[in-house]
């Protein structure tokens, strides 16, 4: 039975999420139900991320094995049409059968956006975060580069029973483009809602609401309360995963 | 009465276009349907722009008058509260009685953007027109010049009862952003469905299934036939509105 491996792009404002749920419109879901149809086969999948809801990708990655036959090209094909506009394939190939798109990720990497001005705008507004307050984005910055490392990520995470909250953060950091302020952050792997929470306390300190010299002290204190309210599902978008 | 000036930006998507029409949802409707709450009194706008189903307009001028002392702050506030995320009210400004938002405005600029890649891409799918054909923007642009200066465009219009198709195009260009192919066309105003008919015949340019030099023949001929088929209307967006 081979091994596929299918990279995914999604608009995820309309998804409860990307991981299964019963009675819920999700990403798998919807992902599941069209690769049956394709292979004549239930079809379960495993991937890199997990996003929650409301949350897009640019780079989601997915692998799974089904029988048959079919034509990777096919397969990229018939999912756009079937999942279209909401889910994009971008590519699909059969790869090797030790490749699991969760366990063979080397690191994952998402984006933030911030739309830093004084009116709203309808056109980016299921991608960004609205924010009136004027940001200091060398604030920001500051706070962000505290996060690089391998630290106890508890102040930011939502606990999962039985998963530590140790995480080794590889880059961090804001960017701006006109109204938009941009943070790319890459890690080995991320605990639940770590970037949003990041995200969260950064934008405190772009609003002067916080001293982006204390991240230390809230990684310390090891305690979700310490962290900031965290960033909305709107803004985030799963950007890309890294293989050998 | 004061004359107010209004500037709007949306995403044209969930609307049956810009003007007002019994039973079905328009941005003029929504909007006069907010100013009525704001001002406690029925309102009518006249637009810049009269956009069709689905296109959407980043600065999109109406004006009205409406009685009542209501501040321009508190206007703008509202409608973005009321009608949003979908319509955003950018500015409010009480301004001379003699301003119309329609017969003030000196010119009116459209950008037509077009999604030039192999898959395509749910984050933009809502603003874009996704071609998969590779696309030569020389040959694009250099269709576009033909357009400019002052011309009968009944070849690239949808007629309208008791109205000439002559119309004086100021500028259109094509340029790039990565995978984004993106047209600027400003002119003292449009015919219906002018922007999207040029936009369909650049293309086909783009593709080499038209000749960017036969423009000249294609005008002459004055025949909406002579034409090409217009692009869709996700991609294009009402930019700007140019007053004294």
């Amino acid at each position: 039975m081979p091994t596929y491996r299918l990279d995914l792009a999604y608009e995820g404002t309309g998804f409860h999420g990307f991981a299964a749920q019963e009675g819920l419109r999700t990403v798998q879901g919807e992902l599941e139900a069209a690769l049956e149809r394709v292979f004549r086969q239930p079809v379960k999948v495993v991937a890199a991320g997990r996003t929650d809801k409301g949350v897009h990708a640019r780079g989601q990655v997915v692998s799974f094995g089904a029988g048959g036959e079919v034509d990777p090209g096919r397969v990229e094909r018939a999912l756009s049409s079937l999942l279209g506009p909401e889910i994009a394939a971008r590519s699909c190939a059969v790869v090797d059968d030790s490749f699991s798109a969760r366990f063979s990720a080397k690191w994952r990497s998402y984006r933030y956006q911030v739309l830093n001005s004084r009116a709203p705008d309808p056109l980016v507004h299921r991608l960004t975060w609205h924010m009136e307050d004027r940001l200091d984005v060398v604030a920001m910055d500051r706070a962000a580069a505290h996060f690089v490392g391998t630290h106890d990520f508890a102040s930011f995470c939502r606990r999962a029973e039985g998963r530590g909250t140790e995480r080794t953060v590889l880059s961090a950091a804001w960017s701006e483009n006109g109204d938009l302020k941009l943070f790319d952050i890459r890690a080995v792997a991320f605990c639940h809602q770590m970037v949003r929470s990041i995200t969260g306390f950064c934008v405190d300190a772009g609003r002067g609401r916080a001293d982006p010299e204390s991240v230390p002290a809230v990684l310390a204190a090891r305690d979700r309360g310490a962290g900031r309210p965290m960033a909305p599902a709107a803004g985030l978008i799963l950007w890309e995963v890294g293989y050998e």
